[in-house]
């Protein structure tokens, strides 16, 4: 089994020069949380795409086995071997339940789930909703503010999962609803940092400038904003982010937009579609 | 417009002493997050009946109107005019929008919601996973246990909610999912805090004796487990919370056990029915 740990923006150079020397049936288990600009697409379907340029799923050779591992999983905790949980996501139930038992530890618990879909888009949609509860801390907008962001900031992701044929019990679950959490509370979270000195008011090149790693939610929100048009989702939270990082809007006047949206009721029609 | 706002164990006695003197017609909303001991009644519930033991609803004087507001409100936040959101729970939609009226402003968005059931039963079983979530905490278990726990404890209240004939979605929104998280989160929170000494080794009677308000989870607890009963539903995260706190329980046995579960599939029946 091999690991591709990669930051999505550098899967298709990485692959291109691993692609050959990749034995037959040996699964790949994706761990990056983004998606790639330009083409939208999400990790194992580049990993996919660059391997099927390399032959494979051709001539008789078999198609590459490719799955996704996600969940609440910050690294510095992970490393002290404290107790958390992931999703081995595969449409194929047997390669599945074999990423399972091959991560599964007394302090990692592991769960299948066959929406490959559903894992990769919520692993990175949630880092746009982390650079938001970022802004929020930068703003010392409280637990309350935040508690509802990341609410709302789930009904916006999962209306996208579903209109791309994800199962909303995906979002719900740890890859979904649990990263986020993770990922918006977690002081070490690089995309949430990302947001808080936004939200303290620097700017978006200086901060990127003195970071020594991605923060993959920066271009990621630039593909959700693609994802969301095309698919003709409403997602006022992505939009926020977006209007923030890349067109220059004021982050309190984008929270005071969505705070100020008119009344309406929670539930219904209005948490599918708007 | 009258706010009801006494822990659930007083509702009772308060209201059988101001039953008396409420006008006809003046709607009474509820803030409390509890279920009665021994009745096992909601908040609004109980003071529906109070009402009408003191002839509201009988001899043509008409049945009192109740609404419940909840949401992901830490009062200490609140009180700085931190932005914040709220559900306003009422079958009568009239009703639910002359509460969502009365307590909009600028920084506290309510929508309203018609499942009083669904809102005033999260608000309740959320304390029993905030103690748990204290209990992560006082072992310092970290954020991606957390995360899980949160996860999978919005699942198990969801169960037993829509055992009890609430609606999901008001589980996802800003009554459960919501205020779970910012009293999961928050360090103010009685309930986290209750369970984050008991995690550091205290005992609850100690813990009990020392606080000078009440924490609605710890009864909570108990009236959640007979509903779960009740309704014939597997809460497991609620039971480990019980076992510690009234079966003399290690903290980190109960963390074990609930992490040594069969692995199995995330999503599915299995979401819904274990």
């Amino acid at each position: 089994m091999v690991l591709s740990a990669v930051p999505t923006q550098y899967i298709r150079g990485v692959w291109k020069r691993l692609g050959g020397y990749l034995p037959v049936g040996l699964p790949i288990v994706s761990v990056a949380k983004g998606i790639e600009n330009e083409t939208l697409l999400r990790p194992t379907e580049v990993i996919r795409e660059v391997l099927n340029q390399a032959g494979f799923g051709q001539l008789g050779r078999p198609a590459p086995l490719l799955a996704a591992l996600s969940g609440p999983n910050i690294a510095a905790e992970l490393a002290r071997y404290l107790p958390a949980t992931a999703v081995a996501a595969c449409a194929d139930e047997d390669l599945a339940t074999r990423v399972q038992s091959a991560f599964s530890t007394q302090w990692f618990r592991v769960y299948t789930n066959a929406d490959t879909v559903g894992v990769e888009l919520a692993g990175a949609s949630k880092n746009v909703i982390a650079i938001a509860a970022g802004i929020l801390d930068g703003l010392a907008a409280g637990n309350n503010a935040k508690a509802a962001l990341v609410t709302r900031g789930l009904v916006e992701i999962s209306r996208l999962g579903a209109a791309m044929g994800a199962q909303p019990a995906t979002f719900a679950g740890l890859a979904g609803l649990g990263d986020l959490i993770t990922t918006c509370v977690s002081p070490e979270g690089r995309n949430r940092t990302v947001g808080e000195r936004i939200g303290k008011g620097q700017k978006l090149a200086d901060i990127l400038a003195t970071m020594d790693s991605v923060a993959e939610g920066v271009p990621t929100t630039r593909a959700v904003m693609q994802l969301a048009h095309r698919y003709r989702v409403e997602m006022p939270i992505t939009q926020a982010v977006h209007a923030v990082l890349f067109e220059g809007k004021d982050a309190i006047d984008a929270l005071t937009d969505l705070m100020s949206r008119d009344p309406k009721p929670e539930s219904g029609d209005n948490t599918v579609t708007r």
